[in-house]
């Protein structure tokens, strides 16, 4: 069992402006819904992979807002079936029918839980910059897997905010998509 | 000869960390000159296409004292044959054997006076990101050729301090090279 969780990767799966913004000053992804029926995505594959999520409350905050929107005629389910920690110093509400454990503080008592949970698949970060940033911080981030939306907002919520330049990223793939996007692919070196 | 020059195109060509920043905050590009072994860019063929060039009064510092180096033993040329407009609202010092013209305020005006010059080729913003953003703001940019530098620097000189969303960009084109570099090329719809 320990063999398979060794190779359990922590993953910063994420969209990005080209300028390296994950959210508009506003906190909206307007910037990037405007494409959502782009087809040749790679999400569903992706999402095969995980066994384990985790984010930030404001990215918590916007899929209750944008995704699931409770007051709406219709609401839809919590997207994940994974359990999901949520990493925040305020106090959230969570969500009938949903695996959602409420953390805060030191990343790396809770990264043990999760790849634990995890059973060998691969942990994603949802967001924000700063959340991976504490990973990263710690050593615990593997990749970067970052989808470049073919615009630029000029501010807004950092996608990573650390220097991550000696030793640099290792370049694993790159892919454009839909005519639209362009899916980087990184290693985070040692 | 208004028929060439209609074809002219302005391109602000650079290069990027992942996270958007074309300097880091000691405004030193030590990130990028790590990789300046890798095989198979485009510069060559590109700079083949050029007629004017434009920078600000940053990125023209920083090519004297990088690249240049005027009190080394062996001082280098100034790079550029084609003719350069320096945009700064400081008093710079001209250059022995370099067609560099100091310019302030407006791009409007200077822009005709370069693509006159650039007979029929193309116009080059070589940085940093708010002269980029200058020429845009009166639609004047044609077109984005922007190299990913696998790194991240969380800070420093943004890459385009401008929302370009609606319409967004047109990806014309994505290409890695050197198992380090990826090459986006945009276009600027209006």
């Amino acid at each position: 069992m320990w063999g398979v969780g060794l190779m359990s990767k922590t993953v910063y799966y994420t969209a990005t402006s080209l300028d390296g913004f994950i959210a508009d000053p506003a906190n909206s992804l307007d910037w990037l819904t405007q494409f959502e029926q782009t087809e040749g995505g790679d999400y569903a594959e992706f999402i095969q992979t995980i066994g384990a999520v985790a984010m930030g409350s404001t990215t918590y905050e916007w899929v209750i807002e944008h995704h699931i929107k409770p007051n709406s005629p219709t609401p839809q389910p919590w997207p994940h079936t994974q359990p999901t920690w949520v990493f925040s110093s305020r106090q959230l509400h969570g969500l009938p029918n949903a695996d959602v454990r409420f953390v805060r503080g030191d990343v790396r008592p809770v990264h043990e839980i999760m790849r634990r949970e995890a059973a060998g698949k691969d942990v994603w970060i949802v967001g924000g910059g700063d959340l991976a940033g504490q990973f990263h911080d710690h050593g615990l981030l593997d990749e970067l897997i970052i989808t470049i939306a073919p615009v630029t907002l000029g501010g807004g919520a950092a996608l990573l905010p650390r220097k991550i330049a000696s030793p640099a990223l290792q370049l694993l793939s790159a892919r454009a998509w839909g005519g639209v996007f362009v899916r980087l692919h990184y290693a985070i070196q040692r």
